[in-house]
């Protein structure tokens, strides 16, 4: 049953003990007890929320450990900015794929404490085991935020307006350009597109702009088009978004330029860890003039209207038809 | 990258809305959100663990879907009632091996549901995914105690008195029989053993015991000698243990009669589930007569003394000496 692929020596206590204790929260005893204590702030709420990502799937196999380690715990983190929660403890499950060496765990670890740090986030505990097969990071992530402050993605209203973070399709693209899909891309700009794919920027400065204006938010992380569609569906109500207002950055844009159908690619692929969120038309202009204090852009994209649906207009007003709306991890279109 | 596996169309999506989403939390909005918010009880402290189990190494590929959901959840609420948490929430990474199919999902779900009913548990929320290999379940379950009442496993003084719930050595020898490695045993025993390595009983009825009575705690799953070995660590202290004392099966102790050390086996194999705590000597009278209130045994089986290491003592009072002191799920001998 024991599958003793390892390669080093070094047992499971000692792993921890090295390279996880020193990022571990007061209440978890230096990741020696089976649990950690956790003592809530009067009048606030928690919020929870768990991805994990897996080799072949969400990762490379060759990806760097570092890069793998800060994909696992902001994937997280954007679920809770999304929610308004200030991020501040994570669980970690980490399943050692076949390949697996102290090293590697050590790169992992020590990318993981230093994004910790970034974050303002302690370690509970977990758990560490082989997978008999390749690399495996589930993540639980727990945040906070002031009671009665949780904003879900079924608050949206008919007349409210859409906002999105940041820029949309970066990571799809950069996925192809990790595939080296296109020949004719600068190597800056190729890079810019790969980094923006393996190393999320979780929107966690949102959260409390979130908590002030959001009547409903999610983050993108399944295509921009799809995660929409599931916003209005949460909602039951449906939207109406311009192409023109939709953020792209530059190497996104030059693509866009191409014979392939890039746009459908930079809407509908995964992975872009940005915010999209909905606020009542009242409260826009309040809301408009506090963007400026973000260290990103938050563009005003469309409106929340009755009915169901999602429809993205081009430039000469016609409806977009996508052949499908998001990307699915679990290995299907839908 | 995205490893087209599955033999059947249906999508992460309706896989939740059908399957977990009936057992949601109230803050989890039936599973559509990307979180779930906790309110915590007022003067608690929440108590958060996460054991991950994988194909291979904690369970067999062709093991009934139901067994796996029900071991996946409960070696997390032995951990929860080790700290005299009782359990509340938890959270569920599942992780499909390449021969999933949408029955394999519904067997599961439909035990993690009822076992989440039994222990009155709800499920925040979390993630599915294709693991490219085999299966992976990783929750985090959380845990509710009064606040101040956690106990760790690093409380044991000297002179504190051993307890054990439960039988040692059932899953290991369980292991052996689920592996056809007991010709002479009968087929009640096989089963009895076979049940106790698939189906954990976690003791959650301890929970309030334990915060009244424990020094320290903590639930045995990598090998009763082993396991005290860590708490004895973790204390800064030492431990003896009378072999006379420690509470086997029938089963287990007919299989001590073959040629086999299977005592060392039982004493140092894996997947117990059982609690080790100690208490001060002068609870013990009370702590003794409220045994009898609770649905298993619990055994005074030794004693804690300063200085390091455990030490076993057979019926002639020698030390026993074993090869190995506890089962590495990460897979190493330690």
């Amino acid at each position: 049953m024991n599958s003793r692929q390892n390669k080093t020596r070094v047992s499971e206590f000692s792993l921890i003990k090295k390279y996880f204790a020193p990022f571990a929260s007061e209440g978890a005893y230096n990741l020696r007890d089976d649990a950690a204590e956790i003592i809530p702030t009067q009048n606030t709420s928690l919020v929870i929320t768990q991805d994990a990502i897996a080799q072949g799937i969400h990762f490379f196999e060759d990806d760097p450990p570092k890069l793998i380690a800060k994909k696992a715990l902001r994937v997280n983190l954007s679920d809770l900015a999304a929610k308004g929660a200030i991020p501040q403890y994570i669980s970690l499950a980490l399943g050692l794929g076949n390949s697996w060496s102290e090293a590697w765990v050590a790169d992992f670890a020590k990318s993981l404490h230093e994004d910790c740090e970034v974050y303002g986030i302690e370690l509970t505990g977990g758990d560490t085991f082989a997978t008999g097969a390749g690399f495996v990071v589930s993540i639980t992530a727990i945040g906070e935020l002031p009671y009665n402050q949780y904003v879900s993605r079924l608050g949206a209203k008919p007349d409210d307006v859409l906002y999105v973070t940041g820029n949309i399709g970066d990571s799809a693209m950069g996925l192809f350009a990790r595939q080296k899909k296109f020949k004719a891309l600068s190597s800056e700009d190729s890079k810019y597109l790969i980094n923006r794919y393996q190393v999320p920027q979780p929107r966690v400065e949102l959260s409390g702009f979130i908590q002030k204006f959001a009547t409903a938010s999610m983050d993108i992380s399944d295509g921009f088009v799809g995660d929409l569609q599931k916003l209005c569906l949460a909602s039951g109500v449906s939207s109406s978004v311009e192409i023109t207002k939709i953020p792209f950055s530059k190497p996104v844009l030059s693509l866009f330029e191409s014979e392939s159908n890039y746009l459908e690619t930079a809407l509908t692929g995964g992975d872009d860890y940005e915010i999209l969120f909905t606020a009542n038309p009242a409260d826009c202009i309040e809301l408009e003039k506090e963007i400026s204090i973000l260290p990103f852009p938050v563009s005003r994209i469309g409106t929340i209207n009755s009915g169901q649906g999602v429809k993205v207009f081009d430039t000469s007003g016609e409806v977009i038809e996508f052949d499908k709306t998001s990307y699915d991890h679990s290995g299907e279109s839908r």
